[in-house]
């Protein structure tokens, strides 16, 4: 059953090869659209650097306010790899090896080869709730609302579709959208403004793209009440067709 | 001349339709390397709704500080577009029509065409220095250390290069790669580590990806000074060839 109220959710991306423009972000977007579709409302996110007091900060901040935090990166075993000492930090627990996440990684390597490095990744929070990992083996975790992952894309994906079924899910949002083509977002402005202000149960976005034609736009109905969303949509539609024929 | 002290930045990308995850962002990575290379340390990124409390607190959180911010979206002619509105009201100034916005916005359109839609474009906080746009004339601005920029990842990127000659600069960050290749991380991660701690004017990071071989590594330090991070490169390179030769 999804709950009446929302759930909302934020994103931290932890790392300094983000923020230095080396490596593109590809989870932001993944994400986002799966807590779209799983009716978790994404409110904010923030990347911050590999630096223990920013972390700390990002993740308090961040769990205080919403339903859920995700983060990536920062769980692998070297020492730049401080995410699970600073999420422990921010809820004031221990943090040690952890029996669990050890038996996972003999899944992988020997029990000769797990040097203090690699125990490393089996360093979880106290109360925490492990993240299975199917790729490399070491965990994420979850503790509290805080919902830790790796940052190499495939094992962040592969750890959300374990860690979703645990989660609080709300109505879905559903997105509707109508093609404005070359219809310029100039040309619409009022009239769409004027659906907005009568349709205050949905909002509207006008989303510009270049192509090698020019300037498209789309308009986005976002809501969760279906009738809403036509009746919207409708208006809109009704507008759009109205300027084509008078520009044609 | 480049400035001893860092010079510092953070991204604020605003948007509904980022965090809907409808469309993935192209602009915070290619700010990222756009400000490395001009030597200005991007420290943070946020991400915002177009809700106007939010992008308000956002750009007094983030321009206290960092050198710069810089925006991203919300500056079009349409209803959701509130950026130069938020950004007034977190300057406490006035906004209204500028006449040479207004001026750019007739390179494009008829006089008979500026709208009361399109005129929103023309919008500028009082104080605000324009930064032209090449491609579709709205203009972008810059308000102390703001600067706010188009979401259409073209426009943004025009508006860059022209506003990055007024910038302040730093010196740049040199990064060096090394292949750690087949080596697994928790193989050299201890060697790593001592090597870091042995160069504290430098930062080490290691980084995976997947490939289709499997999992491949690299090393990245990054320093003001060439000869630390040559110095540091030299002792990670002496590590990755002796773990290299001690598996072979």
């Amino acid at each position: 059953m999804s709950d009446p109220q929302p759930v909302t959710a934020a994103i931290l991306v932890i790392g300094d090869e983000i923020l230095s423009g080396r490596t593109k972000d590809k989870n932001i977007g993944y994400i986002a659209e799966y807590l779209t579709n799983s009716g978790i409302d994404l409110r904010e996110v923030r990347v911050v650097p590999d630096v223990a007091e920013e972390i700390v900060g990002a993740v308090n901040a961040l769990r205080a306010r919403y339903t859920y935090l995700f983060t990536t990166g920062g769980i692998g075993p070297t020492h730049d790899d401080i995410t699970a000492d600073c999420v422990a930090a921010a809820f004031g627990v221990g943090i040690d090896v952890d029996p669990r996440a050890r038996a996972m990684l003999l899944e992988r390597h020997a029990e000769a080869d797990l040097n203090e490095a690699r125990l490393r990744m089996a360093r979880i929070p106290f109360g925490a709730e492990l993240i299975e990992n199917p790729i490399s083996k070491a965990p994420g975790f979850m503790i509290g609302n805080v919902i830790v992952m790796a940052g190499v894309p495939s094992i962040m994906q592969a750890m959300l579709d374990r860690v979703a079924p645990r989660l609080r899910t709300g109505a879905r949002v559903l997105a509707e959208t109508i093609e404005a083509g070359a219809l310029p977002e100039g040309a619409y402005a009022s009239d769409l403004a004027a659906v907005a202000g009568a349709h205050p149960g949905v909002s509207i976005g006008s989303y510009p793209s270049m192509t090698a034609a020019g300037f498209r736009n789309q308009i986005v109905v976002r809501g969760r009440d279906a009738d809403m969303v036509a009746a919207a949509r409708r208006d809109i539609e009704a507008a759009v067709a109205r300027l084509h024929a008078a520009k044609g």
